[in-house]
């Protein structure tokens, strides 16, 4: 799986990825208003609006990027109405040719994340059939309950081709606080690096491992160090634009064959028309801003590699 | 909301919650045939069967228990169809007047749980109105990424009168890979465990906050150590029954109240039929096998408080 994300990668020459991250604030008012008008003020009307925000977006993108980044907390929080345009977001991306990566950064004890990883990125037995529930080609896990929490998702990765990216280092303002803290004089995120190694060395689809890692744009310093300890592990890169990480502070994620990370804008990307850059395509436009963001987003990245 | 849960536990003189995670090989066959004749063998198939058989068992035990703890990854797998019956599940357990504690284990950037924690715990706001897509009354969150992480979920639980149970120890083999490791001599869950009392400090309701722990059962030296550090802090404990913890190694998760800790069985409950102790019971009255476990369940905690 690791190699068609890179093939679209070097197709596109692109090393980016959509974060489909829809907050109704973010969705154009004649958007919304279309939605209410037709289902009222009601989850089946906040969903609606954005399956149609995410659909423009994606008409608009899908030719210039290899992958996009649903982060299923944003429909969840709709509720089943939620859920099915996760679902819908996700198949209709997938038809379009682009590879998803499901950001919901599961994980448990074995037998529960097994269930996870069933319905995430692998398939469900219902009497002599199969199901896939999400089916997504990625998800992000979280590595806290250690290797017996992870092995599911790896074992689903070997049998489907699918991949995943391993928390290790977040983005986020205080992902220091347990992340960073020293464990004879490593920090925890190295420790939790080499394990990620580990799982995904038997999991490898050519130079690099079905098995990656998350590494926040936020943290320079510590990207160059994990770049160095997992040379066959693909990042992913949350943090660049709008949470404050620069291209700049990218170009260690990267190995020197170019690969080695895909870097995720959300905000950045499908609120652009909100930005003072963009804002000459104005609301009614909001899928062309977005197509700009992009270019300009992997040129931006494109100049430091 | 901690009060209400130690109220019905006082009431019901059970401190322990039915852990609702149905994988289809614990349905009986005639459950499962049924669903099948019905729908087909297809995911709303699927989903029908766990509901029926959750229903028995809701129906055989509500009287006896104060907590039900469905878990959302068994309901994930089947996708869409899955998620409507953990839905109808967590309703119809609050109809019954049963806390129903979320077993999600979310937990992302700050924006990113803002978002789980007004789907699962909180409201989400839809133009002028507001709705509930879960609605659960306590979540389990993952706390991998710090206090920003975390804290949309603490204000949730303020706002809403709901409560929290943060992984601190849990209860998996491999849970010691990262939890245990020493930071200036402490292993990281105690660190967490700190962290977890700071969080819950302004969020008391009686003599405990809403913001509780999760502690495994199978490591019962570490549950003392966490008992003491954490006074005012409830413990959510898995692992009694099926994962090998027994009643011998909670005592130390309660307080000297005799409250403390509310301790979790899913298999020895819902799949007691196929035990050798409840096999007379038969498949055809699993409702009543679960029954007689939970009355067998209290009684067998109750001797060591």
């Amino acid at each position: 799986m690791i190699k068609q994300l890179m093939d679209k990668i070097e197709k596109t020459k692109a090393p980016i990825c959509v974060g489909l991250d829809p907050m109704l604030s973010y969705i154009p008012e004649h958007v919304v208003a279309r939605s209410f008008e037709q289902y009222g003020e009601t989850l089946e009307g906040a969903a609606d609006a954005i399956w149609q925000f995410n659909k423009e977006i994606i008409d608009c993108t899908w030719d210039l990027i290899p992958s996009v980044k649903p982060q299923i907390a944003m429909y969840e929080q709709f509720g089943i109405e939620g859920l099915k345009v996760y679902k819908k977001t996700v198949d209709y991306c997938q038809e379009k040719g682009l590879i998803v990566i499901g950001d919901a950064k599961r994980g448990d004890i074995g037998s529960t994340s097994a269930a996870y990883a069933a319905g995430h990125i692998g398939k469900v037995q219902v009497g002599s059939k199969t199901y896939s529930g999400f089916d997504t080609d990625f998800l992000t896990v979280n590595p806290y309950l250690g290797t017996d929490g992870v092995k599911p998702f790896v074992d689903v990765c070997k049998t489907n081709d699918k991949g995943l990216f391993i928390l290790v280092k977040t983005s986020n303002p205080s992902s220091g606080e347990f992340q960073d803290k020293l464990i004879d004089g490593k920090p925890l995120y190295e420790l939790v690096a080499e394990k990620v190694v580990e799982w995904g060395s038997d999991c490898m689809d050519g130079d690099y491992s079905n098995v990656g890692a998350v590494v926040g744009a936020t943290y320079p310093e510590m990207s160059r160090i994990l770049r160095k300890l997992m040379p066959h592990t693909y990042f992913l890169v949350p943090g660049y634009g709008a949470q404050g990480g620069t291209a700049e502070d990218l170009k260690y994620c990267f190995n020197e064959d170019g690969f080695g990370a895909v870097v995720n804008s959300s905000r950045g990307i499908i609120a652009a028309y909100k930005k003072d850059t963009y804002a000459k395509f104005g609301p009614e436009h909001f899928g062309e801003a977005s197509r700009q963001a992009v270019i300009d987003m992997a040129a931006d990245i494109n100049r430091v590699l």
